[in-house]
């Protein structure tokens, strides 16, 4: 007799499988797939040696080592948020007093994931609203609604999320009495997780001005994902939002050292204002009392001894090159093809690719077809939510050129224009077929 | 003019600072203090060399170092997932088989505590009933605070949680309706954190029986939190609770790194039946979607090289060592003081002190006595919770030996006993006043 069923929280029932756990798992079981689903990092430019040496360095000395050895704080390596609180200043080139932060405002958690998770749980009951660009990054969709909170989306331009649809959105809600419930304002705001888009620097002033001013009678929350923001590899640096928050009110900063770094690490961090510092720290509290200790000694010294910076640098450059790989091969394979359309991304590792009339959804056709041609994308629909009214597009792929090989850019991208030329002839068989 | 306040998710509201912060705060802040308050480990015995070691293996070859520096998966890395398995079913004299697991039903996390918060996350929602021990582990109690779920507690005898009064518990729930509501048993049934108890091997095999006898509608599942485990210097180890869960229905098994081999690895384990494992990876995935890699291929590294058994059997000689020498201390300086029982823990690093007549408690007067003297513990009060009918007793200790050096533990004892009697010198005087 099976024992009887589980009783699971609201939570949990509301918890599903992420939608591309199916896809990164058929990558994992198709052997000569060319896999621009997965964003995993570059794997030939991981720092290995700057790794063990900053590792035999701490075991070196008996004191550091038992020191990384040894429980942290819930907040994290006080050395460390001081460093990221240098990094994001220098960044920004402002002094931390400029902006009202010292490294009391500074967390450190387990991956920059973890801190949306922890802030959604410090601000969201269930029903409450975020505001998200339309896409935005998947995993944060999964996370909301875990949260039972519900997403209403502000549309992207090449500027970046659409300051003028925001502020109707807002108003919108100020006049159905919804505004009470918006809780947090969501941007990855540097070469975006789909998109590869920027956030312009005049929108990033008004996206706090914006928050400020519906702030009326509770704190809406700008929660900056600046993921992606050290893998610049073309144009100058921008000012983060949070930098139009000189006194540490509205801006929640977060970022990671698992793009610039190593995802092995798991190690992110965010800067923000203390009232909602410590109602998370209580929480992290609970959910671990600490991110790796270890990890975090290992970051403090990347970037003490310096490896840090020079291994971004190398960072960009190979990104650089794979995006430089990747967008010529859509130029050459999809000339002849007008109704493609892509993103040209200043940093990061995501190209999103647009067709006109391709179905490019997990039920549609290019799915299979790209399969059969051995290559995998993630159908750009997960990184849309429906909400009450909207349907969501169904002709974008996100591309990710992180962990594919220089060699199998160019392939992956010819694979692509098979399985879409796979289907348009499918499709003239299906005409000529009904004719 | 200041911002609007946040509005924040009622488990926010619900979630306080940790009571035990402020004495953690006051270890750090009291120059000379010797503390028995921190449940940190010993410091001199942290396994530098080893991970050293570990971490120069891991890079030599640039295969395994990139795969310990990207991203790892959710559930945990496969390697250490089967040896953890391994571990607690040679510790069990099982094959993994005989109790119908295999490496799919491991899960690693951040720490056990991340696994004790993803469970509840799975399981409660605010009102859900958790039975545990009284006293029972500080921080699990924070947790279920968070979730709002509702604590009932068993009394412990000196052979762990007594089943009779389970038994009557779990009774009493199913009269008065109330069974539907009890989710979780929880137990540290090795040299539990605070008391040092361990659960008798005929009450194992009762609780699971309980547990399924009273899953008559839905499951209640017996969380067994194993973290001391590996850390026994006296006797043979006991067959774990989940060992009488053969089918892999009922209980869920946690355990961790922190104690037998290093806190700032911060990698934790747990064995569970797969209706359990779904969801909580579900969770997992808008968490973190995977604990820090680098420290798991460091954890399977120590235990394939046969470092982790080799350093676990130090660590029993060094807590052994500390253990003898606390409760040496006890007798030497309490002999004369018939108000004082200690317990004497087989494993672990925790000894339970109970006074007839003194109040330990926060607002008590041993607690500033003892400040006065140089020495801290934690009040026993955190261990109970209120429930609706209780009060809870004001009279017991926690002494943990984990982070004092053996100089210190001595004198610690001796500086304890000088702030009882100070109390009792304070009460004749006031006695003598009021004559
Ligand atoms: C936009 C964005 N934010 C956050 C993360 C989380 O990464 P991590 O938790 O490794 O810092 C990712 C990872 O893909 C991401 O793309
Ligand atoms: C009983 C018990 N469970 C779980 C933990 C969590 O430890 P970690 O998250 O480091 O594995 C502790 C730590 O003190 C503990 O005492």
């Amino acid at each position: 007799m099976p024992p009887a069923p589980l009783s699971r929280s609201g939570k949990s029932r509301r918890t599903t499988d992420s939608p591309i756990s199916y896809f990164i798992q058929k990558a994992l079981e198709t052997p000569g797939l060319i896999s621009f689903a997965a964003g995993l990092v570059d794997e030939g430019s991981l720092p290995v040696e700057e790794v063990g040496a900053a590792v035999a360095g701490i075991v070196a000395d008996p004191l550091t080592g038992r020191a990384a050895l040894q429980y942290g704080s819930t907040q994290g390596l006080p050395e460390l948020r001081e460093q990221v609180l240098q990094l994001v200043c220098d960044a920004d080139g402002v002094r931390p007093s400029d902006v009202n932060l010292t490294a009391d405002d500074v967390c450190i958690t387990t991956g920059s994931q973890q801190l949306l998770y922890l802030l959604g749980e410090v601000l969201f009951d269930p029903g409450d609203i975020v505001i998200t660009e339309a896409p935005s990054y998947f995993v944060f969709h999964s996370l909301l609604q875990s949260h039972g909170a519900k997403v209403l989306t502000v549309p992207l331009d090449e500027h970046g999320m659409r300051m003028d649809a925001l502020e109707s959105l807002l108003e919108r809600l100020r006049r159905s009495g919804d505004l009470a419930r918006v809780k947090v304002i969501y941007t990855v705001d540097y070469f975006q997780n789909p998109t590869g888009l920027t956030l312009a620097v005049d929108r990033r002033a008004k996206l706090v001005e914006l928050a400020r001013q519906y702030s009326t009678n509770h704190r809406i929350i700008v929660l900056e994902d600046a993921a992606y923001r050290e893998l610049r590899f073309t144009g100058a640096d921008l000012p983060s939002v949070k930098r139009f928050d000189p006194k540490n009110e509205f801006v929640v900063y977060t970022s990671t050292f698992s793009k610039p770094c190593s995802p092995g690490l798991k190690t992110g961090y965010a800067l923000m204002p203390p009232d909602v510092m410590a109602p998370l720290l209580h929480l992290k509290g609970s959910h671990d009392f600490g991110s790796g200790n270890l990890s975090q000694h290992v970051a403090s010294r990347l970037i003490a001894s310096g490896a840090y910076a020079k291994h971004a640098e190398h960072l960009r450059n190979v990104y650089r090159k794979k995006r430089d790989l990747m967008v010529q091969a859509l130029e050459t394979e999809f000339r002849d093809f007008p109704a493609a359309r892509w993103t040209v991304p200043a940093g990061g590792f995501y190209v999103w690719l647009t067709f006109d009339g391709i179905d490019t959804g997990p039920d549609g056709p290019l799915v299979p077809a790209a399969l059969e041609a051995g290559v995998l994308y993630v159908p750009g629909q997960f990184g849309h939510v429906f909400d009450d009214t909207d349907s969501v597009p169904n002709n974008e792929c996100r591309l990710c050129f992180g962990v594919a090989t220089e060699d199998q850019i160019p392939e992956g991208i010819r694979r692509l224009r098979k399985a879409c030329a796979a289907i348009s002839a499918g499709k003239r068989e299906k005409v000529k077929a009904s004719v």
